[in-house]
């Protein structure tokens, strides 16, 4: 591949920039220190995130993808740059959910840190405008957001990612409580897993305290944010150190 | 069947009250004028509406059982008294919307009356307490709401109702925008129709007007709401008297 060059900003989202590059298959994503919530109702920053969210990413879909699960990374360019093959964004998240938190608790009135076994899938219509509401294939096929053979791929990946990922977490003293994925179709109408994995999109347990070592912390004013990123990035490139 | 006597109130529901019976398999739906909206935030009532909502559930769930739609209604006992068939009741509401209006709208961002085509089917959780939320199949399966069987046979069923009740509504003058259905389960775990149907759990829109003719008018004080129940009821009456 000729040398990536950063050309046009293409959009600036709540926690990340996505720039043009000098091959048209291929844009970076520029991670931010930048933190919301509540669908950016509250915002602020978390010391060094866009840097940590970078390399936590970028060791994830590593590893993703030596397990055969597509990505759109490319490689780490940089502290808080990531070069990744461009997609066409699929708008509907899915969120996979080993416990429940978040949301789903008063949603269904259940117990926080209740097992969901085996996980709950949910899918989520990406809008800012309408706050990423929750919605079901019926919504899905109805409004064509995805076909049922991206869905299908989808909640392949989804899978795979959950049981891949719920090892690595815990192999350094964290409980993937739930996560969300994004989705991408290549230039081969592939579905690829997009966006990033950190814990600004994810909830990460201490398996020994049970302390939130993830957004929560942000979202809910429970002291120590920064911290807390720092903590969950030195534990993972301790154990990725090497690997990846 | 013997003679039914009313014996102990089971229940009080918004718009119901359900009694016992000297039969064990039989209940008794009485129907009152109580009208709420917004999760019983806004109370009032509708003048003669248990009589109305009474007599236009009796013609419509006898016609469907005569088109082979399995319902909980026996016959009509009173103005207000409905016996019918005790059930279970399925603890999953379907929604079904041939337009948009209502939650949809807002939740989307749809024009209001914009055609769906198909007709787009919902399922909620029957829940006061936790407002009656949306869910998904992956949700009704996984809390063990419904099994794929049962739910298979509410979506026959809903689809059935709405080929056959937007005929009837179409020859008085209505258009059947949406409405929502209740199931249980009988004795022999078959599943049947359940509750009621009624201008409180359906959206109908004059054809020619395009005006509001349900609880709408209530729930957004669009005025005469007494005399659009009774308009309803007249024309129903019509076309049912002499066939069911």
């Amino acid at each position: 591949m000729a040398k990536i060059e950063k050309r046009s900003l293409i959009r600036e989202g709540k926690a990340k920039i996505l720039f043009e590059t000098n091959q048209k298959d291929f844009i970076i994503q520029y991670f931010k220190d930048d933190a919301t919530a509540f669908n950016a109702q509250k915002k602020g920053s978390i010391k060094n995130k866009g840097a940590i969210n970078n390399a936590i990413s970028s060791w994830i879909f590593q590893t993703l993808g030596k397990s055969g699960i597509s990505t759109h990374f490319v490689e780490k360019l940089s502290e808080r740059e990531m070069l990744v093959r461009r997609v066409q964004i699929i708008p509907v998240e899915t969120v996979i959910r080993n416990k429940a938190a978040g949301s789903i608790v008063k949603r269904f009135n259940l117990k926080k840190g209740e097992p969901l076994s085996p996980e709950l899938i949910e899918y989520f219509y990406k809008s800012d405008e309408l706050g990423d509401p929750l919605i079901c294939l019926n919504h899905i096929f109805h409004f064509n957001w995805a076909s049922p053979e991206e869905i299908g791929e989808m909640v392949k990946i989804s899978l795979q990612v959950n049981g891949l990922l719920r090892k690595v977490f815990e192999a350094v003293g964290l409980d993937l409580v739930d996560f969300k994925l994004e989705f991408g179709k290549d230039a081969q109408g592939n579905v690829i897993l997009a966006d990033e994995f950190t814990p600004d999109g994810s909830r990460l347990w201490d398996l020994k305290t049970g302390e939130s070592m993830d957004k929560d912390r942000f979202r809910q004013d429970l002291g120590r944010v920064d911290e807390t990123y720092e903590e969950v990035y030195e534990r993972l490139r301790k154990f990725f150190e090497g690997k990846v």
